[in-house]
């Protein structure tokens, strides 16, 4: 293994606690920690209660090859904030440099022990909230994602291949058998990244929550009815980083899934006057959302062309009649019967929120990060190049340069190809210790 | 050892981080961590890795007795707010308890691993900001101070064993020697006794900061002084829970030790006008303080009888003429020259304020915790009736009653003797998981 600096941080979360694990990785990782200890030796993997200088009791645990894939020192010490300030200190002053976010990552793909893919997984899970993003950052880690793009990866070498085959026969001017092989195989790779390209709005949305726009005519009670699906739920969504931080947005978890509420700033200021979101800015919420959640007043006359005029473009949308404490009113055909005043039917649409998207969230494999994403449609780009030159019987050697191409943007995603910047993009994301 | 039910939490601080702690303790903690662990097994002290049921990646280490005393597991898992949650559920689902704050601690102390003075310096430990703090905590817990109550109860029993001998005699009618060993044996105790008392001002002041009163006359730069003092250490003194938690309060550190300004709303709405603290309002700030910063204007004609006035009662004075950027100004014998609005003799003033705590900061052995200190008044109190009764030639076994009080409010310290009431409001102060 390659010397390499030895590098030190508090990998446990920042603040006060019980305990604190200062995590040390790199070649002189164990002469480091030895230096301050109060041992003359650390047994691998074995938890050795000992002294950390004058100034804790700690618990070490050498690992020669850890999760960095280089030596690494665990120390558990007390989690104050001035023990864990002076245990830093003292390994800095020893030699250890601090380490930048995502710097232990980041040495386990350097070394080989994760892929790219795999360690930004590693982010997503230490982000995930809800179990849904847990599920999604497991499957991309160690799951049906991970085996997916090994697969992808497989069947474009398959191709590659074949087609060298035919370049070994190139100077006896052959087109090899009829390309049919080839075809074959090119269609069903086109057919499994159709797929997984498909599967990112579910996976992003997943990710960040399942944008849903609530619309409806003024005085509908647009929103009461998000008060009363939002009113329990406030705790849970103030915990979820990221979602409610930039715009004012209304978060719902259900069943492990997160739905976002998009564009309620003025929902929120809800005087009924002021509910009157304009057509533009309804539509502009579509045009954003997954899911839209039409209010319907059924004290007032139901025409069904407002529904179908709304451009939908394939989102799911659930029909909500509003007000159904009102004496005498008639639901439409589709729609569920709710009083937001009174609270009533609040139930049913949650069950028919989850029930709308729960399926497509248990497929096996979604694509959840929009890096991957881009990456993917390049590939896809590059194998509609190989399809078409097939079909024109482009020379083999021509194809190959589209079939490379369509590798390299694969790579990019698992790192068998990957520049210093999107390294450093993709490890600043993380937090310090991890 | 006897039975207990297995108490689980999350040790490491709370909130999102690379690698979080949870902790089980108790008769069943290592069969209900494999129920969930892919291994099958747990060797001693050994960092296993393994899977925790399909959740996370974990590594385990079992302790045969603990921190606790008792079967212990620690399981490393990645630091989400949902891999935590759902570790704890799982553990939860099977059988553990969640524990309540510092019930860890409290087990150590049942077992038999900590006494209860140790067991109050954890809870410092991990409270602890500056050096100074962490430094009075590590003393309690098995430094100078640990040692001193050790001593103390030796002394008290060596006591109660003389008067005994004397006893085994008394139907002989004899007064055993001429007291003369008991009485010296006394007034050593009560010398300890008195000073380790005396350190609780200090201690006390350490662990909380030195409270720091600003007096002087109307417009002679208090608000000033303070914000040229405070100016660059906002971001530290931001981080000590606390410390400016109910009052107002500006607090400095100066080579480890926090200083706390008392009483500095009025000098902080800070128009001239409203500096005009009361003179009933600076007295009253200077009983609570510890050290007396005198601001005086050096404009202004000096009046000594204004500083021998000050009920000081023993408290660090420091003097201070203000204004020395004003042209011809006059310092006055034994003031520090500044000026506020400058800078200048700021650094000056903070070393005359190190310099006047830190030899008695730096004293091996400080009394710092309240509890400690009411039982400590009480132990003196017993055996001030111990040595008049010796004086007065009363009987042994009265005076015996004395000193069985003496020790009896001793080991409510160290926790030989304790209620339950006691416990529970020491270790309510605790944090979760520890």
């Amino acid at each position: 293994m390659a010397q390499s600096d030895t590098i030190v941080a508090v990998s446990t979360p920042p603040g006060v606690g019980g305990i604190a694990v200062v995590r040390l990785s790199g070649s002189d990782a164990l002469g480091l920690a030895l230096a301050h200890l109060s041992v003359g030796r650390l047994e691998p993997r074995r938890a050795t209660y000992c002294r950390f200088d004058d100034l804790d009791d700690a618990v070490a645990v050498y690992m020669p090859t850890g999760y960095t894939g280089e030596p690494t020192v665990e120390l558990s010490c007390h989690g104050s904030l001035y023990v864990q300030q002076a245990v830093l200190q003292a390994l800095v002053d020893s030699g250890a440099r601090l380490a930048g976010p995502g710097e232990f990552t980041m040495r386990a793909f350097r070394n080989g022990r994760l892929n790219l893919s795999q360690a930004e997984a590693v982010a997503d899970l230490i982000d995930a909230v809800t179990p849904q993003q847990h599920r999604l950052a497991v499957s991309q880690l160690r799951g049906g994602y991970a085996q997916k793009l090994k697969e992808l990866r497989q069947q474009l070498l398959d191709l590659t291949a074949l087609l060298e085959l035919e370049l070994d026969f190139s100077q006896e001017d052959v087109e090899f058998a009829d390309r049919s092989q080839l075809k074959a195989l090119l269609a069903t790779l086109h057919e499994q990244l159709a797929a997984l390209i498909a599967s990112f709005r579910m996976g992003n949305a997943l990710k960040r929550g399942i944008p849903v726009a609530i619309v409806g005519k003024p005085n509908a009670g647009k929103s009461s009815l998000l008060n009363a699906l939002v009113g329990d739920d406030r705790a849970i969504v103030s915990d979820i980083p990221g979602t409610t931080r930039d715009t004012v947005e209304e978060t719902l978890t259900i069943g492990g899934i997160t739905f976002r509420f998009i564009d309620t700033a003025g929902l929120r200021r809800s005087t009924d006057a002021v509910e009157t979101m304009g057509v533009e800015r309804s539509m502009k919420a579509i045009g954003e959302a997954d899911m839209v959640l039409y209010v319907h007043d059924l004290a007032q006359p139901f025409v069904r062309a407002d529904i179908t005029a709304l451009p939908l473009d394939g989102k799911h949308l659930l029909l909500v009649g509003n007000k159904c404490d009102l004496p005498q009113v008639q639901l439409p055909e589709g729609f569920l019967a709710v009083s937001a005043k009174e609270g009533r039917g609040v139930e049913a649409i949650k069950e028919a929120m989850l029930a709308a998207v729960e399926p497509q969230s248990m497929q096996q494999v979604l694509l959840s990060n929009p890096r991957h994403y881009d990456a993917l449609r390049l590939v896809q780009q590059a194998l509609g190049h190989v399809q078409q030159a097939l079909g024109d019987g482009v020379p083999a050697d021509l194809i190959a340069v589209d079939l490379r191409d369509a590798l390299y943007h694969l790579g990019t995603i698992t790192g068998e190809v990957a520049s210093n910047d999107i390294l450093d993009n993709i490890f600043s994301r993380f937090c310090i210790g991890k």
